[in-house]
């Protein structure tokens, strides 16, 4: 159970909807369900916000089945499974568990897009079509947790009309999310006309020196801008995760 | 100008304190200041919602000093030094620039600080005792934009109770700054426990295979963890830059 | 002929159930069997305790063929061959070998597994599902040299109550082997939490800038706890290797 | 308080040199104490058999003694202090903290060293004249942790006859401290040799593509022997650490 | 004697100036004048139109004064050494070198400076005002090898209207040298912007992950924009060299 | 419409071939062409004097299909696409796009190629055989933006002579392109020769320590030779990109 | 014609069985062949007493073809042909070039092997069986060049005593090739036993932090021992080379 | 005691000047000679013909006092002293050991330099005059073992008929000792034109991407050309040393 199903709960027990001992059985689930290859952490939703999402990378078909069906057995509506190839997946929909692939995205989906209730909306800038892969893995995500999200792409500093011309989404969006192989340049250029957080995300597309996107992240590690932060190379999702917290958050109680 | 002074000037305004001509004469300024030696970035402020900060390394004195007076001329009434020695300091008092220099973060600033105004408070954590003056960087930093920020140092993994004796204000806290040498394992368990997000500065403190910093940033950059975006070694005040960013958001018009 | 089938011997002749003749015949072997394309160590397990084991990689199915043969020929009852992909495997059993094949472990052993008599337990313990591989390798070898060990996986440093709910199985075990890829953090927690030795085991599991294990191999080297020492990435075997040897361990003669 | 002191009281109210009431009021100290710069680790003792160790660099003077009165006041009779130049021990005992300095050792010890006893012998190796610094600080560790060390120095393995006439102690010794820099290989020969751990040490002796001591380091997490793991480059400390866990271990329950 | 005094003398000797003679006896040098510690190779002006330049690192300053004297009298009538520290300069002119010493490049100038003469005129922009001293040595070699040089400085990508307000300078220079540190994207949106070569200079500005210089490096490398290509880190020298070639270039030959 | 095209136009115009209207006409494009998932940069040729080309990699062929259609309607008679697999050429002849393709340069040409019409010759020189692959990339990329070019394989430094036999075609070359994987020091002996820039491409021939390319790439950028500057690790297409407008610059206007 | 051929036919013609004629006839050959993907360095031999080897890699079948055609043509005996894969030798086998293949080795021979003729013995030996096939590429190449060869394997250092048992051979060979994987320890011991030369070849045998070889190699260029010169990761040819030159060594004239 | 020493008691015992008693009191001396700092094998010059040199770096004056002393005590005529800083040379002459200092090589030298006797003279080329401290450590621990030297310096492979004027010292060279930075290529181009081995000695001689001599390092060891091996970075030492192993190799026994 993440933040936006505790708070419709919630809400349907205010209305009346449900009782309060329907509440009660929905948050009593063991906090860790041990499958032996792995322990779902049932009261990360509650905790941070945000459900476990599933990284698929090394993990069996028949693992994710079981994480799958122990996130809902403990009342999760929906999951994300990341670093899913289509073989897997195909395994996967073998096995019985319902999901929509995404392939570009290399994701899937199980259970319903929540709607979108963030502060804002998420820009998602690429410097090239070849960024396209990382980009729909960070839109999925980010729409997996709720938000409203723009994409703009190929606007890499080559040809910085093309960037310029799209200003007044870059100054209206509550965060941006920067992705760009090569050099890594965009999240500079983008953090010195923005007035929002930027997000960049390097990505593995280049050769030879490039190194698989090194280049790109020591670019970004380096921007001569302020209001930049990175993640890991071509962690679309990582992006999206950060992004979605920023475009949730709302002004806290002071006296910590 | 920066956003807390053309807010000021606009409410002056407002309430009749300055004329309409006042404030045409607070914005005409050129928008860059050509030194020769540097182009200062006068709209910025308007731009970007902060003034253009100086970093003090690679520049002499009198460079400075030429900067922190043409900003003044253009109506800045603050300024961050960052990356400034002792000894630069020194030079800079004797050429007559006002400023207050804090040692331990290496950086001084001219001018009052302003009142804080973000949404919440930043709270600054970090793993050793010897991460204090990356943590002073962030901290001066952000106090100089206008953030409310709270400490809590040394609570490293190797005691994971001395952290986890500070739940409560990790889950207070409108955005985390983490700071951590040697290995940099400190982000991934904090963001963990919040629900807010976490910005991650790897320090260059360690020695053999930290290489400088390497190993933390690593660390940061594939934390197992979500929630989590890193800055450039050492870079306290990049981290407090975005966390400021991030602090001081408001929702946002949706039709872009 | 190892440390186990040793004592073995010893105490049948100690009973009566062997001759000295029969213990001068089990010794009487070649020091080195010389293959031309290997020089098996036959004294490596009276010297050190433990049997020569069979690096699989770049060697052929023939080639580990006739090593087996010459470590039998020689007394030995048991072997472990390691980096044994399973296509290989099939082609030992083809040429007549007479082997168990561990898939996910990558590993085989021809014999039967010794009774295990260490002091204590082996706790091996990993940050993540897509970790097994390595720890099965390590499970594998440390029952082949005669240990008792108990697994906890997916308790990685993201969700700490998973690794704090398993602190009497830290406190208790003899010696930790903990397993990780990604940022590595997990030895750093534990060893804050146990008395005994860790291992550390970093693993390839993660993408980008993990570099193939290299991100959590410099985390383990740098980590803020004490009572760690590491081993290869992905090197399951080394880890339960020593750890093997540290849970044999025998109060030793004083006036070296 | 570490495992020493605790079994001496305990020993003592057993014998009936201590009440009860006094055990208790050994105890009865917070958690942790907080410094502000520094959260002292008053359980450390009770939860892992050491106290907490204070690592030197990047500390203040007068941040250490702060460390070293608050550890004093609760309960802990010695410290080690460890990276600590001349300079910064002269400073230290101007502020009247009593400590012993050894300078080779970069380190300082308050209080009186501990009987040695452990269940056998630590032997410390180093490869070459030059590594003697890294051996001192693991020497001085070992020791001030209740352990006997047999040193051998300048055993490198380009004259191997040299380190062969030391048989004797390697098949003696309870455990192994290997240090080598340049290419790093003693570790790998005393290893074939020895039937007990062996903990190697990379140091930054070398020039060139010894890259401060990663071409030692890589040798030995590369070994071909086995029963060898590796600490960080020049870290003395941490072999006699893990050393000394090895030295200490008493079998324990096996009903985990 | 270089391409500059060559075409002079031609020309004397066709308008009557000079004699046949007079051109036998400037070109009757030996092609090596062999100093011991230097072969000074006096035919390099005749081969590739550019005298041999000084590079004064790891020389001493006897070493290099025999040199400038060996070039001297081999006709060459200026010299320029690189590298050269203020303390070498001052020995330099102790041991009679007459020089002019420019200490922000780290150069100097033996003999009068030439008139430019290229084909247009080579624009030298940096990203901010640290780059200075690598602009400088640029300066000062594109100057001694007769060429116009027009510089931009602090133009970096951060404030983009900075360099977007120098386009008419980019499009009508002859070749761009565009020199940046930290994420050292200014070339690409330079080259996407000029119909001219971009030559490239990485420079060691920058901290922590910069890694001193590398970042910027591997940033050109891998640039996104065409028509740009790279020295090395920091080497003002090598790129005005190359620039001045460019804008020197005559239309050749076609029948090779 | 790149600037061959535009000359040829105006010319046209000029010449009473086409109307003051149809100039307009062929103008009349939008500057960028907007498909989603690229932004076409019409105005690319007119700004640098060369369209875009089209970075094969990581596109699908249908987006590349799309780029060279919205290409065409542009204006833009030819295409140039770089980085294309054979398979991915043969799905672009079958969605209808006409393209020559050139498997060993790995690359494509919309259209017909132009005239030759630079200052001079582009010399291209591999050190080895295995280099021609990158050659050939360079070269298609230099016929097709107009230039005259002409090959020397396999001269690289090992036998000299072979390299020198060609000394009348370097002193010839208005810009050089040199080739070389393994050490890369082709381009330090050639532009020792040269009086003309010298491009070094670096190539990822060799194995072991050459890692892909990176020995030659440090190789050619600390080259001891002046003139020389670099590309990416087999980037053929970025020299030539560069060699060629070198080959065309035209003396500039001085007043800038 | 190499070395040995030369010497072969002026002793023919010394001893009357060939004229001075047919000596002209077969030094009369260009000095290269222009095969234009190549150009044949037939003086080779005559400068340097080797003719030039072919390096397979990145050649296609026909080009081998031509060179070897090339080289026959210009009265060379027999080739020498590295890194050739199987399939491709079996192309040249259908393109009627008439070879011996050694798999293990990747390399070919067209034309007999010499009889040996150096000064000794040079001795390969390797620490594990998986680096059987370098040591074979230099053994073919050794054999090929005119020389004896012994082999001993698997004489890893971690059971020093299988090397210590081959001392005799170490003292008695003319020059020595170590080849090692892991942290490629072997060369370091065995020149502190030999008197002669060692030439040292890293393998990339190993998995993890040997990066494919580079901790091998690092331990080779950092050895403890003298008497060791390095060749590049898994060139066994190199080795073999360089020991060859090494192994027919005549003292020569001291005047130069 | 060395090979020249050994040699020359055996001819005066076989010439009557000494008696076979003497002989054998000179060898008899402790194989090790234990100062618990070091271990000096007085058998090393018995067993590889050349004594044990002395690593100055790391190790205190007085340590190096006692091991010169323990040398000549067991017999040894002569030492020598590598990387021995000015300040500690005069240590050493304080403590009254008799050196000679070579602060360029920074080497000492104690006891008289012997004859020359090896096979062929070796020929030391350097790149640049600011290589010539490596070439210096070369020549003297040359001269040190026995050899006549050559050297011809500042002959890089920009000027490439510098190097070419020097071919016939090259074609008379038993062994060539070939010192550069930067790039590194002056070895390929002489093992091109020489019929000896050449050792390749890269130096930390550069800037930027050198990075301290590893494009050296890299560049000599991916040569293009046959004939060369490689030693550490500025490791002179290394390189005599085995290139005086070359020049008094003798034709040794074949039946091994």
């Amino acid at each position: 159970m993440d933040a936006i199903d505790l708070e419709r709960i919630a809400r349907a027990v205010a209305e009346g909807d449900l009782t309060p001992a329907d509440l009660i059985e929905h948050l009593r689930v063991e906090s860790v369900s041990d499958l032996g290859y792995a322990q779902v952490d049932n009261e990360r939703g509650v905790r941070t916000g945000v459900s476990e999402i599933i990284y698929g990378e090394g993990k069996t078909p028949s693992q994710i089945a079981g994480i799958v069906a122990a996130m809902r057995d403990a009342g999760q509506r929906r999951a994300l499974i990341t670093r899913l190839d289509a073989e897997k997946a195909s395994s996967l929909q073998v096995l019985g568990v319902d999901i929509a692939y995404h392939e570009r995205a290399r994701a899937a989906v199980s259970g319903p897009l929540p709607d979108a209730d963030g502060n804002g909306e998420i820009l998602v800038l690429t410097a090239g079509t070849s960024d396209l892969a990382v980009a729909d893995e960070a839109v999925l995500t980010a729409r997996f947790l709720g938000n409203r999200v723009t994409c703009v792409h190929d606007v890499g500093v080559a040809g910085i009309h093309r960037l310029l011309s799209h200003a007044r989404q870059i100054s209206h969006a509550q965060v941006i999310i920067a992705i760009a192989g090569m050099e890594g340049a965009l999240p500079s250029v983008v953090a010195g006309l923005a007035s929002c957080p930027v997000i960049a995300v390097p990505t593995s597309v280049g050769y030879g020196a490039s190194f698989g996107g090194i280049a790109a992240l020591l670019g970004m590690l380096n921007s001569c801008s302020s209001g930049i932060s990175v993640v890991n190379i071509d962690n679309g999702f990582g992006a999206a995760y950060q992004a979605s917290l920023i475009n949730h958050l709302k002004a806290r109680e002071h006296d910590i």
